[in-house]
């Protein structure tokens, strides 16, 4: 593609500056939703509601979706009631719910107050379930069918309810009392070949739901499994309450990821993009880990003075302490991020610990063996002849060397195993990675090779 | 959901045992594919052949695609000629060209001889493109219509040709060299009100496409953004060559983060599951990091003997070594995962470099000075006053507790920036994680802490 030096933001700027509001139409008709809020949130605020204005109310509504939630709520204090409906009556429920939780209490009212009755019941079903579940984040829009209706009945329904509905490409077969018997897929109606025949004979009788209370990751691992394009939420009841889209799936895919490596690099997750989260609010993501492992570094400070008297004599043990530990803590988090994402991933649960230990304990040989021997040859080539330094004798290297392999091993099954318990324990897994794992290792490195090397060498 | 303890799996293992072949298939039909296929991935070699030949033409096919390649190898040895051609003229292309690359040379000429010539040639098509571009895993098999057709001709379209089709939800309106003039989806088909209007009439002419060549984590990054079904993709004349969907994006998002966070925790990414991936496999992928990293760490050594007398004469000095470095360390890799997740979503470039570096120094400074302030407190209350050690001074403490705050701001800073600059220079951000920062950081914490000391305390 063309690089463009100047930006369609730029030149719509400068367009709405000399007022030429019917070229600014003209250009933001013939762009997507996601491209028009980009640039409104580069926006400066009193630009943003003329621009708004200046939209067919569908595109509008798909924009306003898209926006920041400060430059929504910028919008909605803005808007006349009757502006306020307009968007309001385009909106998909579960869109209109993601808005309400995100403004404060006095719009909302004003929001609540402005949709129709029947939209309030659904927004105010979706806001009382659980943040991240199945039921936060679906939508009660979808197409329900009878099973009596033929193709033919089953199209003009379609055509008549299907403009609101979040997607007509998989529609329910519900008995009277909202329980799912099949579902067809517009494929199926479109390819079936004769008109008069039954929902019933066409559709699919084994359908995949989830509970409304599933956890949204789950929800989107099942839809990524079975690459469907909805996935059907029941109650407790077994009745159908909403469905989830592959959109949302997708979007709850990459905000589970995130969520992950972030918790996994010891902060606490937040769901602000990088560019709008303050730097305040990144340092209370920060410190409470940060605290937290410092302090803990106090074992790693006792080991160390506790053996005082070896490391004057030979300083040279304290010239190896940053490798060992350094090695440690990448042998640790190499096994916990691999078992993490594993575990995310759901490719191993609980009940494989014995077959992760085992590949892990073999594969934590063959690295410390190696390690080990390198270290060996490092230590005496490099620091010992190259340096010239007269303190690293065979023993020392020895020691050393030694004191990597076991490093090494323990640093793998810790940081194999602790993950697993953590999610046998109901903890998030993400939490056991590198840096406490680090912590712990280090600690037992140091341990091993204070107690090896006063064995040894005095 | 109520607990089996029985698993479906050994109930079929039993029943295939005991050749009771029919209930075995009533129960397979009642399926998804992707559960069938992860229950053959755990039967016996000789099973998986006889549970196969059981299904149905088409759920044998899709059921094909979601096994493992060894399985899939396994049982394209044992097909007949006619079994072959069976499960191949079922299968989309996008999924043939896939499984064509993870076979043996000797099987892909027999799949080769077995599709049609123009299969044949469609799968060699995506095969040229590189592994992880557009092309490689897009589908040839799409709707495409010419604008003079009617609603009713475009029905009629998709009836003869859809059922082959991998989405018949958004069709393409192509010139008479394939040039993309528009786009329609069935739902405005299904809604439109007469059905001779021309499909020129209804299509969306703003098309978004990707190029064949794009990375695929890009093209899943624009389908989800856009939230499309599928996006088209056109080669480097503008002509349209296929189309990738969203199922296939949603794998690669997986992928693709997965990939990240192996990156992350210093190894080579690799396509197999965990539990798939032999010890000797795993060792292979971890070993060469561990080594550089173990290397790296000589800097740290030579700092350390080069300030001998000093730490000799200290041993409380070494005492506060890993805690300095543990805390670098996390300092820094909180800063780098962040930002390397933020590029990843295309949240920050390199031209942000001076809005993140802004933001990063003011978050390292409030951690910085906290930490510095509770580590002095930690210093004296905890290692002077709890555990009495007399060589705990407020000299001591102070020396400790600068280099603390140095350290976690050059830990930030370094964190930031690696990233974004790896990124510039057109190398993975990815490998700028962690283990790299903490190796770089661990040495000028070192630096500045014993030159301080020796300053201060000598």
């Amino acid at each position: 593609m063309a690089q463009h030096n100047v930006s369609v933001e730029d030149t719509l700027k400068v367009l709405v500056d000399n007022k030429k509001y019917s070229t600014v139409k003209d250009v933001l008709v013939t762009m997507n939703p996601s491209d028009i809020a980009a640039i409104f949130d580069q926006l400066a605020e009193d630009q943003i509601p003329i621009m708004f204005r200046l939209l067919p109310k569908a595109l509008a509504a798909d924009t306003f979706v898209e926006m920041d939630s400060d430059n929504q709520e910028l919008l909605i204090k803005g808007f006349s009631d009757t502006e306020l409906k307009q968007v309001l009556d385009e909106l998909y429920i579960d869109d209109a719910a993601d808005i309400v939780e995100e403004m404060p209490a006095n719009v909302v009212s004003r929001i609540l107050m402005h949709v129709t009755p029947d939209k309030r019941r659904e927004i105010n079903e979706i806001l009382r379930f659980p943040e991240n579940s199945a039921g936060s984040i679906m939508t009660t829009e979808y197409i329900s069918l009878s099973p009596d209706m033929t193709v033919r009945d089953a199209f003009e329904k379609i055509r008549t309810t299907g403009v609101d509905k979040e997607t007509i490409y998989t529609c329910y077969v519900l008995s009277r009392f909202n329980r799912i018997l099949g579902l067809v897929s517009a494929k199926d109606l479109m390819l079936a070949k004769d008109q008069d025949s039954q929902v019933e004979s066409l559709m699919t009788t084994n359908v995949i739901t989830v509970n409304t209370m599933m956890d949204q990751e789950e929800v989107a691992k099942q839809l990524s499994k079975y690459n469907f394009l909805a996935l059907p939420v029941v109650d407790s009841d077994n009745r159908m309450v909403g469905i989830v889209t592959f959109d949302d799936a997708m979007d709850v895919m990459v905000e589970e990821a995130t969520e992950d490596m972030t918790i996994m690099s010891a902060q606490t997750p937040y769901d602000k993009s990088y560019l709008r989260t303050s730097p305040f609010e990144l340092f209370k993501h920060r410190i409470p880990w940060l605290m937290l492992l410092m302090i803990s570094a106090t074992f790693t400070g006792l080991i160390i003075t506790s053996f005082e008297s070896a490391l004057a004599a030979q300083v040279i043990l304290t010239a190896f302490i940053p490798m060992l530990m350094d090695t440690g803590g990448n042998s640790g988090s190499q096994s916990s991020v691999t078992i993490i994402r594993a575990i995310s991933l759901g490719e191993i649960e609980f009940k494989d610990i014995g077959k992760v230990l085992l590949k892990e304990f073999a594969t934590a040989l063959m690295c410390g063996i190696t390690l080990g021997a390198v270290c060996f040859g490092k230590v005496m080539l490099v620091d010992g002849l190259l340096f010239h330094n007269p303190q690293v004798t065979v023993l020392v290297a020895m020691v050393v060397c030694f004191t990597m392999a076991t490093t090494v091993m323990v640093a793998k099954l810790i940081g194999c195993a602790l993950p697993l318990l953590a999610k046998k324990l109901g903890f998030d897994p993400a939490v056991m990675a590198s840096p406490f794992i680090t912590t712990i290792v280090d600690a037992i490195s140091l341990m091993v090779y204070l107690k090896i090397a006063t064995a040894v060498l005095f």
